[in-house]
């Protein structure tokens, strides 16, 4: 499928990304890039690439396709550091949770050398590091590629094919609409994990005890909770305006719900659950 | 351990107590009481107990356990109908999510003839109905139990027996320790996933879509929002003061994050991230 895949970054995404490319052999040679001289070795151990640099520009030297697979604020920066080293005609993509300004800024800085396509593989854990990568983490999962007007239609199919090939199901979002309904099917439901962790810890004179007696809701509603801060903060800086904008809806949900128990009106109680449940009923 | 338990309502929870029960040999004679005529034929299929009735009071005589396993607010109304037919000494039990109310209503009703132990299994499903259930549905759920000062050792110690056999982890709680912390566990997440799907589906120009969208988190996240919307109106209005004490706490913390992310202020939204991630991580 392509000559040389060069991953950048090697945590959960990046390490399972280079596990399944071997695996599934959509490569001739899979190369790594990491940034701690620790992770060269864990690579290795890992069979997550058949070679590893520490040297980005070395890294991506003469790769068909690159994937950047750190956290979505540094991926700028980083295709800034390459983009001299990168081979002409060569496809750029990435795996970053936020689109719209990396986007418009990865294609201003691509523009000249190669083809960017944004993705977004809704694929994951709580937990994070190459330590938990499977070759199996992309089969089943939705991946959003977020092509624009100045996108390349055969290096779309391309990535559109890369991603497949990888157990995705497609979809096409715009940048802009990808950020929208990502901040409400993924980032708000992270915050509110964190909520409903913190408004424990907060109200409860013994938070740990109280954990202790939660049951599969609690344990599942709050999962995500225990996802990498830093990343966390990252995208919710990079999607600010929806996040802020998922927020204010999630709020006015909640106040409405609030308003209904005051007043014990159960006929409206039963139509807020009602609603939701129809929701997820039809989507399963 | 007991001659003839008998079982009030046979949903998820009533079903799998009697599979289990009879399963374990935990009682000479499973007994169910159910409202609708075509349950007796459901409670059969599914072996969940030796002999069913319609009539609360034919159900109830004679057995030395009585465990109600209806909707939290139904079950002073059925302790009313059938208190007659208790034999004296009997001990009740139930399954309500909610306990204050219910635990000083039923010591008042049962008083003068038997032994009542409030008992809250925290087990369930987002799904319902004898379809579901499962002889393995208690096996390590935390069951709390809420003695009172006038409860009979005794019962209550027969009562911890019994959930022990079941399966569960028995902890103690005053009935107004219980709902406190169960509102913060159990009843706030179950509203905010109902209000992350509802925010979904009024924000959202195509819900479905985005709904599709969703990787794993969305779905855990929300997972408990499919619940029976009947049985969480009564639940919420039961624990009605708690529950608005939780939801205030929780847009509390949903009002700090999101000042936070207006100012990118990049260590008051990890810290606050992090707080989460901390409290997860030291209860698994």
């Amino acid at each position: 499928m392509f000559n040389k895949i060069t991953i950048v970054g090697m945590g959960l995404m990046g390490g399972s990304l280079g596990m399944a490319c071997r695996q599934r052999g959509l490569a001739r040679k899979v190369v790594a890039v990491v940034r701690r001289p620790s992770a060269v070795e864990e690579v290795r151990n890992h069979d997550a690439a058949d070679e590893v640099f520490l040297e980005i520009s070395d890294g991506v030297a003469s790769a068909d396709l690159v994937v950047m697979a750190t956290p979505v604020e540094s991926i700028p920066g980083l295709a800034r550091q390459c983009r001299g080293a990168l081979r002409r005609g060569c496809i750029v993509t990435d795996v970053g949770s936020v689109k719209q300004s990396l986007v418009s800024r990865m294609e201003r800085l691509l523009a000249s050398t190669c083809h960017y396509v944004g993705a977004h593989p809704m694929a994951g854990s709580e937990k994070s590091g190459i330590d938990i990568a499977s070759p199996a983490l992309f089969e089943g999962a939705t991946c959003i590629l977020t092509p624009t007007k100045s996108s390349s239609p055969s290096a779309v199919r391309k990535v559109r094919k890369f991603w497949e090939a990888l157990g995705c199901q497609v979809v096409y979002l715009s940048p802009r609409q990808h950020d929208l309904s990502i901040a409400l099917v993924s980032h708000l439901p992270h915050v509110a994990a964190s909520c409903l962790v913190n408004a424990l810890a907060r109200s409860s004179p013994d938070p740990l005890s109280a954990v202790k007696l939660a049951g599969k809701g609690f344990k599942d509603t709050t999962r995500i909770a225990a996802a990498s801060p830093n990343l966390w903060v990252g995208i919710s800086i990079e999607n600010r305006a929806a996040v802020l904008r998922s927020l204010k809806s999630f709020s006015h949900e909640i106040s409405e719900f609030a308003a209904l128990l005051e007043k014990k009106d159960r006929h409206g109680l039963e139509a807020f659950f009602q609603r939701a449940k129809q929701l997820k009923e039809s989507s399963n």
